[in-house]
């Protein structure tokens, strides 16, 4: 699950994705759709500790779980 | 609907955001849940034809979509 320089170098942050399911440990998630740098749908998840970022899994149902948390909390 | 300086630095990136279902006019988009730098969270749409970034409304079911759908695709 480590992850590329996550500058803005223009390719995939990510090689690998945390398969546990470490919703409660998460900060903060940032989501990049696929772009002409990186193929891939990538999930960066910032810990709350560590500050470590890590990769998710987007196709895994507590990962989308986790976006769609983040989107409804800004309901008005 | 009008984008600060979308480089690293540690503020929002979005002021205002589009109210208009444009769906079909997205290239890509990226999505950053609330953090230290910025409370709210950010939905930024990348468009097809200009390249040009436009902030999305967070808590419109039709932005919820869009981010489901690139979610699922990537079923393996």
């Amino acid at each position: 699950m480590s992850l590329q320089g996550a500058g803005v170098e223009p390719r995939c942050h990510c090689i690998g994705t945390e398969s546990r399911r470490i919703g409660k440990l998460i900060a903060r998630v940032k989501m990049f759709s696929p772009s002409p740098h990186c193929k891939d749908t990538e999930v960066i998840a910032t810990l709350k500790d560590s500050g470590k970022e890590i990769c998710l899994d987007p196709s895994a149902p507590w990962v989308k779980k986790v976006i769609n948390n983040i989107l409804s909390r800004n309901q008005r």
